[in-house]
């Protein structure tokens, strides 16, 4: 094995633990979902996205999942990734109200829609994780 | 209850009538949807978008939905926002010619494929309502 | 001259009176933009979106700059198109009072950043029409 | 038939000829889709969009759909149209592996979100035509 | 004065607050650049923004402004936001590298143009803030 | 130097000479612009966006150019990037023709603001290279 692909091994091997340490089955459901069509996107996902990106110590995993949610709110067809990252926000320290404030406070630079649908997508993975409590028809109001 | 409270709850309650006037059954679909995950996002919904902006007297509820419309094309992932504007549209005196016509002119300033998923959606709209016609294959050329 | 070729020029001939039905100038400005680079979008967009779609008696102009300034709004980066498109909103018959209380509404599916930028348009096109009203600063309350 | 109908009809026919050229069905699941709620845009598709637009010499099919694949991965909400550019991309001469070089590229400027769904249509397209060969996991590091 | 308008005083005087206390001026340029033209838009952006959504207790204010930097920097064409709320950033908390870090990080999500788009604006306000420290060309490597 | 640091200059390399090869100026202009605020954007656009991906066999740069071209012109607010790429395109083979051609046909999937946006881009790219012919007004109609 040349270096080269020693260290192409290597990088996509480190990013696959940032991965992990994010959301224990990202990376199994990354290679189930691409690995088969391109084995080249798995590769950057998690050798680039992760291993070289996401690791940097400049930023902490709570705080870098605060920047996605306001990302992936404001694109707009991103319910998979959504579906991830309001989960690994959880995982790396965001309450569910912290995480639907930032949904909340979305619609004021992306609009009711953007807003809605990630809150949304919020209410599947709370819901999965046994985390919607019940609320009265009064708090509505 | 304190006057900031009950203001919270005029407002709630003006923006819910406008949101009824406007589609009967949206308020209730509302709640259902997000009265469990988010009753803040229904709040606003009901009390700032309906209340404060929409029932402003400055534009027409037919013209609203014109611009409403047009915002909800170019967005793009706003299916469900669309199936509700587009159901509004016609409640406040748009024919489903004219909400046509808006949305084949959205194909100029958006292109085709925004054009065509809105179409789709008012495909829907107008069968749920009964007021798809049948056309002949004729009339395509 | 071909048949095609007359059918052609037919074309742009009919859009460019619609076009110029909307803004006097807009047609002299289109060519002067584009008519060295690329003729063959002035072509379109006179022949096509104005003589084709625009021109279509199914709605009328007033109801065409409501939807198009929605999705000029919504698109972002289209401060000339904006420009463009809240004169003629002005010049069929929307007033500046209708137009701005559009783009405050924008405010709601869009988000406050695409509806200020618009906003910014209409001032420019206003002040340049001597449209721009002073107002005193107890209005801002 | 007026002249003018009469040419309306050849562009409609034209078009229709350069969108079964480009992919085979396309013409009748477009009318199947659209028809029967606005025949209007279908005779837009055919007869501008391929018909005028596509079927100029300047560009090849392949070179078409290499630009088509980029924007509709932009612009996101585009499943139903990737879907078919995709298919057309193969019948036009782009391999396989062409098609997700192209789509592994758009990460770079339109990020992973956009790429990995346009990446998630090719695997179906790619399934459908029998292209997706089986790979190991070990091709994934 | 009725109790509406004292209470819409009210709102729009504690929004005010909370958006002078993100940014000094803020307040004083928002009214600036709006006030003449859409004195309701000033007022939905302090009562509501600011006031009603920005102020509440559920997310900090450095919280807020990590998903805001996200939103502003995928949506594209926000200049003048990113310019704002690079600025409130700084003045809540973030330090120039976390705010660097969470622009380099949206290249992942929304694709480098975007990223860079937004790291030349905080250049921009770092310079003026006398924040941009030099470094060597070997930095680069 | 370590291993790691050794491979991180050798990956930087190679992507500053890709860079290069497609635009002999453009990696000095993009360490110019963004390498005292950012080293490491600048770091990421030549290792891993030109070194990594761009430098793959699997599609010729030329093929590249027009999946980019594509990209950017429905991104919207990527005047810099279209300016690049644009001159890209014509140093790797693509007539300006073709260029003018792809950018025809996006107003079809984006609509006519990002294809004369894009354009207008073109235009100055043209004018810089004395590559705009003069035509006549007659060319228009």
């Amino acid at each position: 094995m040349s270096d080269t692909m020693r260290e192409r091994d290597a990088r996509f091997e480190r990013g696959m633990r940032v991965l992990e340490s994010v959301d224990g089955e990202a990376g199994d459901r990354l290679i189930a979902a691409l690995g088969d069509i391109s084995p080249d996107i798995v590769h950057e996902v998690a050798a680039w996205a992760y291993g070289d990106v996401y690791a940097r110590p400049g930023l902490v995993p709570r705080d870098r999942q605060l920047v996605t949610l306001g990302m992936l709110t404001a694109l707009g067809d991103t319910t998979a990734e959504l579906r991830v990252h309001i989960g690994a926000a959880l995982n790396v320290g965001l309450t569910p109200d912290e995480v639907l404030e930032a949904l909340l406070q979305s619609a004021v630079y992306c609009g009711f829609p953007r807003a809605i649908n990630a809150i949304l997508v919020a209410k599947e993975v709370f819901t999965e994780r046994g985390l919607l409590l019940p609320r009265t028809a009064a708090d509505t109001g």
